[in-house]
């Protein structure tokens, strides 16, 4: 019977100095592999003491290219098999290229693109190259969230959906790059293309799509999905959070109703970076074409004009 | 009789991306009192959410002024009372400056400068302006090193200490304005401070300096104080870290024997902020004089060629 | 009988890297001062090894400042007396306050400020401090715009102007931060501004002010001044050149037609720094009050709904 | 007997923010090609306006690698034929990957590498890569030194050379990158590499090098190369240019003497890139081979210890 060995794999990571990188350092160090390079502008990143003291780190993305490029020549023991991006949403795609071409996978955080028509191009030089693009789309491993989705792909049913979702930022958002539209593709490609996935993996593709709010920190629509009719709310103003939940210290509310029933999904954020990270090792990442649909769906709602003559409207829509 | 209003202070905050900001955000929440204005080049400032969603965050120090500017010019409950430093080390003067010309107090992260010649340009402005110098001595706080000190000062007996102060750093710290001996003033400087202050403050002033290993991630001597002769090591080197404490999964070693008798200091890294703040703004914060013995010491030991006939050395310093 | 000793004043600037920056340096070797410090963020500058070699470079204005400060606190021989401010728009307020506070008078390239309420706080800072603040508005050095102004004031009658304005700017300029809105106050404030002082100083205030056109390369409008109607066309787009303009390989178009004649005014492109620097040191320098009509009118033009019933238009103003 | 079309190519350029940008920029208009997109961290590139307003410019790395790959698939017509590296020089190399990335060809200012080691590396690249990796070296292309080397090939006669490059740079030039050796490459890898070149391409091969001096601004020593021994002095140091050129006004020096005679090299700065160009497109151009000799040696003498036994030292050379 075959001795199996699994040999630990040399990861890079882009972006390490930002807020999501600490989940893929742990992904990286509880999947038993190594990071070996890491690159971000910011030089504050005592965050890989912990796990990854030994790591390189480069501030300019072409000095931690020419790194790269000297472990691929030096073979394989020594060459990096993927790179983490973490990097700011509109450079996601140029950080997934860099990957490509020296030869590593690609395991680049949502969303993969700003721009729908970038997959394409992302697609082609996939083609060319031995290295594979994953994206990390984490809400999909939630068990409640599998548990719906087997339901309602179990009958022809359609159901009525409201979906909410405040979370407070700071006044620091807008002034970041997250705040600007041409960085971040916008709240609705920033924060609710997570949602979107969701809705489209669980309830099937979109026809008809209503945007009726439409503003830099608050978008509401109303979407007709193959097994669902979709009312839903995407917030990030403090104002928008219900007064029991700022009663109990709250910051954020997270709410999918499906019928009657209320789906609970708050344990997608944050801890399932490694669970990603161990399937997309095994093989059963999620690729460009997963990542397809929710990216053009949002991208539709964020250049759609919102309409006045909204046909169902989401409760927290405030009328005038 | 007389009705006691503690009125609620605003504060600003620079370098609100880095490493030890959280401290001082939690530090200004905890003592009561409030930030309106935070700035850092670097975007990554989620750490605001969590205490201080309001304020105003910029990334470009000229942005930043001319709203504290405004603040000022809009007075008295409007004006920044405080301003927060935790740049890297070589803007520490410059942004205390700019905290002087807005009217406002510094509460400024050690060192207060990297070359003790700015601490007399500090001087002269502060005799200029309203506001107040303060620096952030936290180890002075820590019970066992105040027990200790009155013990030392209550009798003119001389101590024989040694001092071992070995911190893991990863590989970034090289690549980071840490790294910089021109941005952060070196090892002896940027970390050294802290136990040079100690010294000081404990044994009196020094008088013999020998220095026996100055390298870019370890240094050591010995001196001569007031009522102690001091031999010290400090490191960022793993290697140097004792096996013991590597077996155990330790990163660091911190130990001050003087005698027999070995001191816990310990406690000091980390949790005393509040505190600080606390004291501070109760007007027995630390002043520009307090800080300069310490790191008059640092820059001395900092130039000092080191002498290959050392009388004593640490045990830590390996001889080839 | 006595002897006038005039003295060379040290000069600082900070912008050094930018386009405008040679016609300062040029105007202070040529008024005889001498430049000793100089600062931007980016450090191709060779331009300074013509003049000033001896000067100090700094890519931080942290450290500019310190070298100021330390500069001020060495007295009179070596103090800066003079800023020169050719940065970003959106920053010239806040380097204005810089010279002020280091006790220096500040020679800001226009516009002074791109929000009109911070010219109060400069002039709020101004009676504070002993330097004095002044603007670049060169045109008004134009010989002929001045005869223009003399014949125009010297009677009351009303003019029928026409004043159109095309040059050429690469797609560069729409990445660069002259692009940008927040960063240039757009179109109209960093390049009309120049047009709009002239106009109000040779025909007095506006009343009725007209915005037909306010696209991101191109503005025009209609204005109702003291002693002339005026109709205006700004644009940076090269389509707007006539066709004998580029047949002849030219890349703009200056022109006001006052009544049948017409006024050149291209002199005042580039050669008249060093006249406004003489001026300016003689005492007879364009101060804040004189700097603000202008900038108020840009910033009205700027934020003006343009209106569909235009009633008097530019005829490069294209209809549909 | 066909009919030749000579196609313009589509260039694309790094560095376009720089000192050395216009030539490049002349280069590619004067040999009737076209720019199609320019990057730099700087975004005061003017300089566009003059030969290539239509060109696009990116301020991020990223995204300038985005739009080449998308013209990259557009095909033939559209995709950049060669890319022009006028960056800093430690990013020359990873620069020039980029262009082979994008199947364009790379013509690169010198030096191409500041380390040898990366020599090896992009000839790895090149190799598998449709393009060609070019590099400046203009001064072989000055009529009176092919002269020269003709002559001294001729004969097997060796020759006795001193040559003296003085060249004033201001105080800013320790400030920028050119000053850093990390990022230079240090004064005989930036400015000396030139120099040395020109004697190993005349004179042949190095077996003896001798380092005198070793000084940040200041370098000096001899060489026994194929056909010459040659004493050698670089200055950046204005002090080091001898009184009557500084009476004259002037700013450099430059010498070489070959036995007897001084031969005149100081056309080749700055006038002869569009040459370089041409020879290059003619499929002439200087290859990474070609480029290896003289930074070799660069490197040879920037790590050399300086020699207290010089033997022949260049008169300029001080003694204490």
């Amino acid at each position: 019977m075959g001795l199996v060995v699994r040999s630990v794999k040399n990861f890079a990571l882009i972006g390490v100095g930002g807020f999501v990188a600490p989940r893929h350092l742990a992904a990286i160090a509880e999947t038993g592999n190594r990071l070996v390079a890491a690159c971000d502008p910011h030089d504050s990143v005592g965050v890989m003491d912990r796990t990854f003291p030994e790591a390189r780190f480069f501030t300019e993305i072409e000095r931690f290219d020419r790194y790269l490029e000297k472990l691929r020549r030096q073979g394989d023991g020594e060459r990096v098999g993927v790179i983490s991006i973490c990097s700011p949403n509109y450079l996601h795609d140029a950080h997934v290229r860099l990957a490509l071409r020296v030869g590593a996978d690609a395991i680049c955080e949502k969303p993969l693109v700003i721009n729908p028509w970038n997959l394409d191009q992302l697609e082609a030089l996939e083609d060319e190259s031995p290295g594979r693009v994953y994206t990390v789309l984490q809400l999909r491993l939630v068990d409640s969230l599998r548990k719906l989705r087997d339901e309602v792909r179990a009958s022809p049913a359609r159901h009525d959906v409201e979906l909410t979702y405040v979370t407070r930022r700071g006044r620091w958002y807008d002034a970041s790059w997250k705040g600007s539209g041409e960085k971040s593709g916008g709240l609705v490609m920033n924060i609710g293309v997570h949602l979107l996935d969701l809705l489209l993996w669980i309830f099937g593709p979109a026809s008809r799509v209503e945007v009726h709010v439409a503003e830099r920190a608050r978008a509401a629509g109303f979407m007709e999905l193959e097994r669902a009719d979709v009312r839903w709310f995407l917030s990030v103003d403090p104002v928008d959070l219900p007064e029991p939940v700022r009663a109990a210290g709250g910051h954020a509310l997270r709410s999918m109703r499906v019928g009657a029933r209320e789906v609970d999904f708050s344990e997608g954020f944050g801890e399932l970076h490694t669970e990603v990270y161990r399937r997309t090792l095994a093989g059963e990442g999620y690729r460009i074409a997963d990542a397809r649909p929710s990216i053009e769906l949002a991208y539709r709602i964020r250049t759609a004009a919102p309409g006045p003559d909204a046909e169902r409207t989401h409760p927290f829509v405030r009328r005038p």
